[in-house]
């Protein structure tokens, strides 16, 4: 097929704890009349697979939840209504705003967290279709980011299973032989955001397949933790007034070591 | 139509400067038997609308380009080859790798910068096609960007005309009653992402077409420049290193003239 064509599978209806994801999809796109080929790629919203896997908890407030689920707090600010918007690092190593801890669709005194390993329920739900099927698809579990320096947000991978996370151009080299700038496409990331524009179009469904990717089929692989970068390497491991406040107290502290060297010195 | 569909438009060829992108695109178009619909959008490299503009400027070196490019320096690293890695702020107020100056597939001893103004280019674009064709459509003008915090690059929109940048839904309520926690949908970055995946799988075309989104198409509008946050207001202002040493030297004065404080209480 010439480019590809995404779309988003009707009538999934709500999930609850325990519910079979691969039958609910799977009759979902038989009621749609939508038969599944080799090649497809199925795009799940966190937010069902975190339901049937019953990470739906009870949860005075949402600010508690958010504590549990975070590895550190990367950046924090106080909002207009109060409270404080805080970005932090998951336990996958995610960063984002409230650990991904979603108080929105869900029943009152409830938050619903992110999956536990969401690589691992990706690759599941795939074994299941492809064993229900008989078809030779990937699958893609997306949640919504913000991002620093523009506003809005898109759709990003969190897990993906039998795709390629990524497309590594490094050591191409272009028509005059020099390397490619820009070396390594986040194709599940891209993935994510395309499907998440046929979702949104029908009002949030949380299933969509996306068909003409087939060369992006891939082994299990390592899914979207090979995409996360270690703190330690990254230039915004921190938010800016956090990195101020730290290098102020190490700069107080410096000058102090310095007055006290100089008193030592004239004794 | 149901969902989307996404391709890639063959057949674009070398652009030069001064070259008639309409001209180009709609016969690239016409070559490959695709008759544009209202409520297509057209997603374009910014590769072929900096040339069509006559940005590939000669340079010296990339470096002295970056830096006449970048409205100020938010963090940078040095590289294992020697050089350094700067993310910059552009003119447009985009935070980017090497300010999207682009050495590669260029002539020797020269370097593409970005376009001047790309929601204006989009726009230019699209009121062509639009007179030529008949057809009422939308243009994104993409660039790629890598991200903090996650390894490999996505294509995002630079300029945007004749499509809504975002979808609000801000005030939207869920089922329970309860505001929405994630609001706005950057679409036009997600349009261009979903445009990469066709552009690359093609190996590297720098025109798809995006059909079935005809809900999204609107007046010019604010284009990218309205997804732009202001550094101000921004929680990743700087690189962590550089608030780091921001915050030490200011650290450093404070103890200083505490110092000074006590010395003179003292006398």
């Amino acid at each position: 097929m010439r480019g590809m064509s995404v779309w988003a599978v009707d009538g999934i209806g709500e999930v609850g704890p325990g519910d079979d994801l691969v039958a609910l999809i799977s009759e979902a796109l038989e009621r749609s009349g939508d038969v599944l080929v080799d090649g497809d790629v199925l795009v799940v919203a966190s937010k069902i697979v975190s339901k049937a896997e019953g990470r739906l908890v009870a949860a005075e407030n949402r600010e508690q939840a958010i504590t549990e689920e975070a590895r550190r707090v990367v950046a924090s600010r106080p909002r207009a209504d109060g409270g404080v918007t805080r970005i932090v690092e998951t336990r996958h190593g995610f960063v984002m705003a409230a650990a991904g801890v979603d108080a929105s669709n869900v029943p009152e005194g409830h938050v619903l967290l992110l999956p536990v390993d969401p690589d691992a329920s990706a690759a599941a739900l795939a074994r299941g279709l492809r064993e229900r099927t008989g078809v030779r698809l990937g699958v893609v579990v997306t949640d919504t980011f913000g991002r620093p320096w523009r506003s809005a947000q898109t759709d990003l991978a969190i897990g993906a299973a039998y795709v390629k996370a990524v497309d590594d151009h490094r050591g191409d080299v272009d028509a005059h032989g020099r390397e490619l700038t820009v070396s390594v496409t986040a194709l599940v990331d891209e993935i994510a955001s395309a499907a998440d524009l046929v979702k949104s179009k029908v009002g949030g469904t949380p299933v969509a397949v996306v068909r003409g990717l087939d060369v992006l089929l891939d082994e299990p692989g390592p899914g979207v933790a090979s995409l996360v970068r270690c703190a330690e390497s990254d230039m915004f491991r921190l938010g800016s007034d956090e990195a101020f406040e730290e290098g102020h107290a190490a700069g107080m502290r410096m000058a102090d070591l310095l007055a006290d060297d100089a008193r030592e010195t004239r004794r």
